[in-house]
């Protein structure tokens, strides 16, 4: 039972790895789409969303399966409940990246972010791709020193978000309230994105260390 | 070990049905104090989201013992499998309540949205409010047509936030980048606050029939 167990396990968070690698790709993409107003690699991106779909709902089954199947306890158990909650946090970056590439779409041919502001995005836009590689690894290694990580980058996100929105609430702003809301939301939706990878970081460092660190979207002020 | 499991099972539903009660709650307070700059409203639902928390992490860990310690199978396995993936659903519906609190606290002593569009608010509280209620009745009575109730009021919650976005993003917009900004995003709490409600649907619904509804928000356009 154990060495199937093990070996399942390991198969589990492969494929959690696997999606958040996606998910960070699919963000990656969604930037660009985003940068240069580039429909065709929106619609790639919207189009490729499926594929993460189809791997939660296989995560979710895998997991399910080892519970019914192998029963596990302690320690094993905990590992596939955390896989479970994670599955989540991976569906949700996937959809963020893919509510980016429809605003390029919805938008196109128009540019959704005045240039101005796209230093920004290219910024937000490296630092998803970088956390989502590392849940990835931190998936993979369940390392929680590296999962600490996640959190550095979490904070380089939020000073970003914060940059842009002083920007958008100046009075100097020029581009107008359309532009303003669209700046915003996506904002919101790299941010959201960064939550959900500190999220990964935090189910492993419980898994690792038995204490959950305090959920960062719950204390950070709604700006 | 059945009789024990009954209980426990029990126990965990209403502990969810509670919890989502209290996020419904939370919400119309919020909705109050957005739309009368009521800080000391703003600042009780922000202090008593402490208390959702509390409620969160015990039903994580009533959820884990009722695993480890009775190792159900089958259908009543799935049911605890569920019982942890609608813990982060309600979870999300508090934090979102506290974000709206967060936004009256932010713009106090001015109204955060303005007069001309308290209506909207109004209104996106009442459904949910009563999203909120109807997640508890689902938790409770695990009624699959309830849950598809869940559903409709998530549309009436769609089309509120699409009339408001008509209204920012119109050239008649009097009254400012900021406040369209904060509008947009508050509308964009409000939205996610149905999509998790009904989130806990679906999972009743697979619960009670086996087959998962797709992803609303996974299919919604980003405006």
């Amino acid at each position: 039972m154990r060495v199937i167990y093990n070996e399942q396990m390991a198969e589990l968070a492969d494929l959690l790895g696997g999606m958040a690698g996606l998910a960070g790709s699919a963000m990656e993409r969604a930037t660009q789409s985003l940068l240069n107003a580039d429909l065709e690699l929106a619609e790639q991106v919207i189009s490729e969303y499926d594929r993460i779909a189809e791997m939660i709902q296989l995560a979710e089954e895998k997991a399910f399966a080892l519970l019914a199947l192998q029963a596990p306890v302690a320690g094993d158990l905990r590992q596939v409940v955390s896989a479970i909650q994670i599955v989540s946090d991976v569906n949700r970056m996937g959809v963020l990246s893919l509510h980016v590439a429809k605003m390029t779409r919805r938008r196109f041919p128009a540019h959704a972010v005045p240039e101005a502001v796209n230093s920004y995005f290219a910024e937000m836009g490296r630092v998803a791709v970088k956390m989502g590689a590392t849940a990835k690894e931190v998936l993979e290694s369940r390392d929680p020193e590296r999962a600490a990580k996640l959190t550095d980058d979490d904070e380089a996100m939020d000073d970003l978000r914060k940059h842009l929105f002083t920007l958008i609430m100046d009075r100097d702003w020029q581009f107008g309230v359309a532009a303003a809301v669209d700046v915003a939301l996506l904002g919101r939706y790299y941010e959201r994105f960064a939550d959900h990878a500190v999220e990964i970081g935090r189910r492993v460092v419980f898994l690792v260390t038995g204490v959950l660190p305090p959920d960062p979207d719950s204390e950070k002020e709604s700006i």
